[in-house]
């Protein structure tokens, strides 16, 4: 069994975090289900707060930690939404964030660290640059480490966007969610399963970034061989934590190439008139491409983020 | 006084056409209201059926034929939004509808029409021939010509999402609206004006296709000058009933350039993370750019579509 929360963990987080998040829509479209061949429930993320489910995992986090350790603040290591969203979190608390960026990150992620008061801490662009940065400002600061997934009140923070799903949309078939370092689908999994034992709960993964994958066929966790991919919010690997959880709750997870994320992503924005970030594309693109075997079921599927930079579209 | 619909025709079409067009939501940014400085009130037309707001007066128009006269079907040349919407319209009431299109019209626009069961005919792209192509098919067909904005039952139904957007939020200051050949503006000035007689209605118009802002200046109409403007939507020109309409209930038209509409389009996919086409933006612009006096005031914006062909980006 795995050490992650449970149910009852996700909906405390879900009252935790109720007044500082969106309760994001549920969208369909007829033609996307023609498309797919099955009933397609979209939950909008990329509506959500920072423009993308990070919020939720962020949020719950700093919420939960006691108010003397609060105090002294939080410290991540993130290029992308994760950043942002504990930035935020902490700014409605009251408290600091200190965010380590490697130096190359986009102008536009930096701004909105910012906008939300972080203060970012640059370093060079390499994994162990960002983890003895963040261990420095931890000793200097007595602030806590919030991880972006491998962390247990993040991953519940996560798990409330399926629980929404489901609270709204009943007898769901299949849910899918996208996997990079494994909070979103862990959280997705735990909510799912207990809120419906007969669902299928489906991880959706870059083929350019197929660590969980790979883990899954054989058992143990394997390294990321290459994360070259459109993708940008799925670079991450599993953490033990999360690939236990993966392997109690999760039924499968499926593949899709660049291409394959660049196709759905522009079929979702031109049918949908909505805009997705290539994270969110990754775990509809199964569905569309109809091969998880969904052929007229129903079919939940987390729609993760809207963080696109318009200058580097695929299209 | 102008001959258009009056507020009770536009009441009438928006129960006539209830059944077979969206209800679309009105959404809210808070980072669009500091941009504006203003509190702005989307009624987002690009998730209408069709994905423009084309469908409302094509709906009303089709529907309100007499029985005999719908049976022959309906003829229009139009080779954007409006074609697709009278398809749509005559599929659901089971007529022939008879499309003429210029020959260079884009592939996209021709599969709409054709999915909605509509019959193309081709010629020349120029208005002469688009204009004795349909009156070849009136002929011979004994069809009805359905004008996309010459119609007082066209115009009745474009003013249904202005009708929807005031029954929604009350108090509005302002309302704007792109104008191109007046259908859309005529339809909202006459039901905004009947619903709050000190709102501002305010036409939202390409620089480099302004003829309704130098109509209104001269104070009769005046011809196209040039139309080169990527707000495809947007390159007709006004027909005496809508300049009759914009000068009874229009206050002000205002004008932006080729750069604010491209980047008023940009910041609202990039900050709401929906897709709207170049012609909704022209409406958004000018209260983005704080160009209208709304200073602190409520402004309702008509974003009229969402149909964008992604390989042409202007950014």
């Amino acid at each position: 069994m795995h050490s992650g929360p449970d149910f009852n963990d996700i909906r405390a987080a879900s009252g935790r975090i109720a007044a500082q998040i969106h309760r994001t829509p549920v969208l369909t479209s007829e033609l996307l289900d023609k498309i797919a061949g099955a009933r397609l429930f979209f939950k909008c993320e990329n509506f959500q707060k920072t423009g993308s489910f990070k919020i939720r995992g962020a949020t719950n986090a700093v919420l939960s930690l006691p108010e003397e350790s609060a105090s002294r603040g939080v410290v991540t290591h993130s290029s992308g939404n994760h950043a942002a969203a504990l930035a935020r979190a902490a700014q409605l608390r009251g408290i600091p964030a200190w965010i380590v960026m490697p130096s190359n990150a986009p102008a536009v992620k930096r701004a909105a660290v910012e906008a939300y008061g972080g203060t970012i801490t640059f370093c060079e662009p390499t994994l162990a640059a960002r983890e003895s940065t963040a261990q420095d400002l931890l000793q200097k600061t007595g602030a806590q480490m919030i991880h972006p997934y491998d962390n247990r009140n993040v991953i519940a923070g996560q798990g409330t966007a399926a629980l929404e799903l489901l609270n709204e949309v009943a007898d769901l078939d299949f849910i899918l969610a996208p996997v990079s370092g494994g909070g979103l689908l862990s959280g997705t999994a735990i909510a799912a399963k207990a809120m419906n034992p007969k669902i299928r709960v489906i991880g959706c993964e870059p083929k350019n970034a197929d660590d969980a994958f790979r883990s899954m066929a054989s058992g143990q966790l394997e390294p990321a061989a290459k994360s070259d991919t459109i993708a940008d919010g799925l670079r991450a690997t599993l953490c033990p934590l999360t690939f236990s959880i993966l392997r109690d709750c999760v039924d499968q997870v499926v593949t899709v190439t660049e291409d394959e994320i660049g196709n759905a992503m522009r079929t979702i924005w031109e049918r949908m008139k909505i805009v997705i970030e290539p994270s969110a594309a990754v775990a509809a693109a199964p569905a569309l491409l109809r091969r998880i075997g969904a052929d007229g079921g129903r079919v939940g599927i987390i729609l993760s983020g809207g963080n696109v930079d318009l200058s580097q579209l695929p299209f």
